[in-house]
């Protein structure tokens, strides 16, 4: 029997926990007939091919991209900015280009002005993933039960969303667009806020206290052991946000400051009650 | 056969998670012949009585404690210090007491200078426990795998520490021993801290944008949902460490701040990966 792939060859730039384990759910959906991977390090690649999450690997990222059918840009963002800029000319008529960018205005900006327009992207952002990074820990199902942001503009290309948002779909992600101004502005607050906090919570523990943490120090800190530069990276492409979410955070911190130094119980109670239903609704509101 | 309890009347003073959890506790390894509960909630002792956590329940602590051999403060810290005063004429000659506040200095102190020579006072912390709260929630093995901190000092009987360290190792803990001063600095930074951060940070992200929270903006914030009578109590009781381990995360966030102002990855990087290797470091250390 033949089997009719929808790619023919898709082409994973930065073949790591999210570009690796796209490369998995590709083949595990037979959605491609060849995937190809990139990295910049070697070790990484001979890792891939011999997990088989790859069928072929590559340092140079222009040959991996030639003939490419799909190619998804999976790096760290200030990666995949350099990557949209160096690729943009060599890419074939009607590739489709996809990103897993965790911040999306930069990224769609540059895309949508350096793409030609034969060239096809819509930009996405799969909530998935955790503090580990690399191809080690990529698994096929690692998108299931998971929310994938998409940001399509009034430029995209209404059936390359359409395909992409076929993929992640398959792959068990549900499916939500957003303008990407707007998903940095709320990622700011849900998702790049509680890693900045775990991350300066975590340097302001002295060592030899670490010893005496419980389940509520680790549960609220696993995130701080996300890659450094991933983070880097959104701090610095989603900036104006950062500041105004990490000064948003400094404020509530300050006002429960004011009541530990008054004393004050009735205001601690209600500083404490009104984070308790915010988190109580948080239970209910969240997709995951 | 003929069982001959450890203790025969066994109090427990705010039968709660942490109370109610001691109960059955107790209960599971035969070592009391009665179990009496109090609560300020009618509605809690009968819970606690339909799950058969205590033989006994009333609303009456002076009533409660007659002819008590064990008694255990298990109320929030502010509620322990009252009772302490309150209980303190009214306790048999060799009554064991031991409690399970968080916080541990003004416990310490109050008991050892209002409990008479004949009462045996020795503190416990089990770090045991969650978010929630109420009996509802007790288990019998709440305490197995978990750390329990006592702080025993110069005046502390030498039996009654014995016999409540026998307690918490049979219910699966493993205890340790800390200054009441020494332990309420630590905890102060190892689960004071993560517990007013997580609340300062959910307060800071607009509830429009809580329902793009993912897995790490739920682990990162599950201790939010802790109880706030708690929490404040705990925030008096310890204000001073409190206060010095707010100040130096509002200046750990505040460095990630100036790092992101200036653009500067390479501080950045050099802050996350200070944060990511305690991290590491935390799982490796930590006893639970």
């Amino acid at each position: 029997m033949f089997h009719r792939f929808m790619f023919r060859r898709a082409v994973i730039l930065g073949t790591g926990l999210l570009g690796g384990s796209f490369a998995l759910a590709l083949k595990k959906h037979r959605l491609a007939a060849q995937v190809v991977g990139t990295s910049r390090q070697e070790s990484s690649l001979r890792l891939a091919q011999e997990m088989k999450v790859i069928d072929e690997g590559t340092l140079d990222v222009n040959k991996a991209i030639q003939g490419a059918d799909l190619v998804v840009l999976a790096g760290p963002v200030k990666v995949i900015l350099g990557q949209i800029q160096d690729i943009s000319k060599h890419l074939r008529r009607g590739c489709i280009v996809t990103d897993v960018g965790s911040t999306k205005t930069a990224i769609v900006e540059a895309a949508e002005k350096l793409f030609p327009p034969h060239v096809l992207f819509v930009g996405s952002h799969p909530m998935a993933g955790s503090e580990k990074s690399g191809v080690a820990h990529a698994r096929e199902d690692l998108f299931k039960d998971s929310v994938c942001v998409m940001t399509p503009t009034e430029r995209t290309n209404r059936m390359a969303r359409d395909k992409v948002k076929h993929l992640w779909t398959l792959f068990g992600a549900e499916v939500t667009t957003m303008e990407p101004a707007a998903h940095d502005e709320a990622m700011a607050y849900a998702s790049h806020l509680p890693h900045l906090t775990a991350f300066a919570l975590m340097r302001a523990i002295p060592e030899d206290h670490l010893k005496h943490g419980a389940a509520g120090l680790k549960d609220s800190t696993r995130i701080a052991g996300s890659s450094a530069q991933m983070w880097a990276d959104i701090c610095s492409s989603n900036y104006r946000n950062v500041l105004k979410a990490l000064d948003e955070s400094a404020k509530s911190l300050s006002e429960i400051r004011k009541a530990v130094v008054d004393r004050d119980e009735a205001a601690l109670m209600q500083l404490f009650n009104q984070a308790k239903a915010k988190r109580e609704s948080l239970e209910k509101k969240s997709h995951v």
